[in-house]
């Protein structure tokens, strides 16, 4: 099977089109606070969400829209949670019948999502004023992935998108979607927002099913801050314009789309990573030769996650021993004992240990490899077959600045 | 049972003295780098120790040495933790077999202890060379505490020690202890170092009973960071000098002693959590009202432990959805609509939510409240009887900024 990166981000996929305003939450002017995705024709619909018992109120209103594994559009606003406020859900609800009556489709046919601070009654004037300039903003072309992708954006530096194109049953499709991230990123189930378009014809069970399968490795495998947020949530629509036979089952047009899916999704997890908050560099942990699945995620996690070692990264300090400490204290049987630690990097490779204990490295390559903006560290088991990946990035002064003081 | 706070840290009990030197471990001379705690008669010994897998070798000799119960001495350096050198355990025993040579005891009644950088060979000889000027530096007063609780700091900005005073059986006893914390902080078992000596008369069996449990509601509920340190250690001696009926069973005396004992913990782990590597603020999260001991500790840890309240909290800023979010993504079974959660401190006291929504309240006044040095966020969940207190501190740029260059 053959997976090709593509333009497009989430207007990659045929007959989907996306756009967004600024409709007023945001008080910059010139941030787009409000967006929508939007295809042509019925869509197959799954999702994930977070696993927070605080859950915010669009994820409750977009699960019941999705029950039935349909969808048709997308409404996001960034700047406002709408998250912990007595009337969250009838606003939520308020957003998707003012989008029914303007694209005349169903409002069950709607996800609606929210991102921005907690806890701060949602203005829904300014959103149901701006449905019209919403719609009229919407373009089939790569400008209006742009343009949504950039109105979900909170602390985000940059708007991040992916796609891919593959190929099923002699039939060319195409599979694209835009992420925000940045803080309060420990997704669990899913990330913060993340919204992916594709034109294969799929059913809505083998569409859940492959996404649900993807998120242990992809969004599942990244942290930013261990702070699971209340809004997690990614809708994957399929349109079927692609008119390939619709996957129904498992077999090799499943697992070609599962593959396409993965590229696009781990493109936009290392991108999340990557724009954490005040991050300067992206963390990768790669672990191998773990004798079970689960601990070889858990480990990549861990490690990634370490405050000390993520302080460690920015300041370019190969202090490895804070890399055994956040292995050993991972909730996983394994022998330490045998453990073999690498850092990599364009800058190069150094082992800093060996049986668990140190190597006499080089400092100075240590410093070449730290110095690069996406480190790697790379951690070998020496028990098993098992693998897994996961990606954060280091701790910054920026971050505590950006949180210090995020509401005013 | 009455528990007078008293001076005199580890040197408040009978018959304990400690002191410490400039060994050589560190560059800056002014520093001292090694730590001596030594009873004139034999004692009960207790300990607990990090569950973290990369274990330090120190670890390994106090736990082979207090596998009979008894111990008179503790020795401890700082500036390395003696943890992943493949020579670790040699290099403590020889530390142990120096002391006892000096002291004239056997080397298995003596508790061994490290802290600093992990992952570099410790320089054995600066030790060994220092032991006779160790134990003249020895003094039986506050001021041989504050030597020993000096000796053992990191990065700690101030030397830890608690004390207190109580009776058993008409006899007039005492418990003190000095400790140290910083980074790394997020005991399991125990803190980094912690080191409290008792003259009340106790069986081994029942000090480490008292012991145990004592640290599920004290050390174990304190975090700056989240990473489990590869050193942690408590070791708890009592020389039964002030002359009282043995403690031997369950009872009156038992649960005076237990009172005591979490009178210096409870002090110990509030300074450890103020003293958090580049902390301003103690963080301190009560909960009340849950259905279980264990969902009301697990939610006030979440609480303290979220990265991005703790730089709210730096920043002064009442931003109390982080507080619902961390208590939404707690593992724990409860109501999140019953949840109450108020913010206090000596400048006043704020309701910022209520049936698990927030509070019209006013940001002056919560102003006030998170301007002190001492914050803390009372959680009722609605729900039932148990309660429980977890202690962390903020999150600043100082702790970034210790941690980017750590060992250079």
């Amino acid at each position: 099977m053959e997976i090709t990166p593509i333009e497009g981000g989430v207007c990659a996929a045929k007959g989907f089109s996306a756009g967004g305003v600024h409709c007023g939450i945001r008080k910059n002017t010139s941030k787009l606070d409000l967006a929508l995705i939007y295809s042509e024709t019925p869509c197959a619909a799954a999702a994930v969400y977070t696993r927070n018992k605080v859950c915010g109120a669009p994820i409750t209103v977009t699960r019941a829209h999705l029950a039935n594994g349909q969808a048709r559009a997308v409404i996001c606003n960034s700047g406002n949670a709408n998250t912990c406020n007595a009337d969250g859900v009838q606003k939520a609800q308020l957003m998707c019948a003012a989008l029914a009556r303007g694209l005349h489709i169903e409002e069950t046919d709607i996800a609606v999502a929210s991102t921005g601070v907690i806890g701060q009654p949602l203005p829904i004037d300014p959103i149901l004023s701006n449905i019209d300039p919403l719609i009229r903003s919407c373009r089939k072309d790569g400008e209006g992935s742009r343009m949504a992708g950039t109105a979900i954006m909170t602390t985000d530096t940059h708007e991040k998108e992916a796609s891919a194109a593959f190929s099923l049953n002699g039939k060319e499709c195409h599979i694209g979607g835009i992420a925000k991230g940045s803080g309060m990123i420990e997704p669990n189930m899913a990330t913060m927002l993340c919204f992916i378009t594709t034109d294969a014809a799929i059913s809505p069970e083998m569409l859940q099913k492959a996404l649900s399968a993807d998120v242990q490795t992809t969004f599942n495998m990244v942290s930013i801050d261990g702070d699971t947020s209340t809004n997690d949530t990614l809708v994957l629509l399929a349109n079927g314009a692609a008119g390939n036979a619709p996957v129904e089952a498992e077999g090799e047009a499943f697992e070609t789309f599962c593959a396409a899916l993965h590229e696009v999704t781990t493109c936009l997890c290392r991108m999340i990573a990557k724009d954490g908050e005040g991050a300067t560099k992206l963390l990768t942990c790669t672990v191998r030769g773990a004798d079970g699945q689960e601990t070889a995620r858990k480990i990549a996690k861990s490690v990634i996650k370490s405050t000390l070692f993520k302080c460690a990264v920015f300041g370019c300090d190969a202090n490895w021993g804070r890399i055994l400490c956040a292995i050993g204290y991972t909730e996983a049987e394994f022998e330490i004992g045998k453990v073999a630690v690498w850092l990599s990097s364009k800058g190069g490779r150094v082992q800093v240990c060996r049986n668990g204990a140190g190597l006499d490295f080089s400092e100075d390559e240590a410093l070449l490899v730290l110095q690069e903006d996406e480190v790697t560290v790379e951690v070998d088991m020496g028990s098993g077959e098992e693998t897994a990946t996961a990606w954060g990035c280091d701790l910054s002064y920026d971050y505590v600045k950006i949180n210090g003081d995020y509401r005013t």
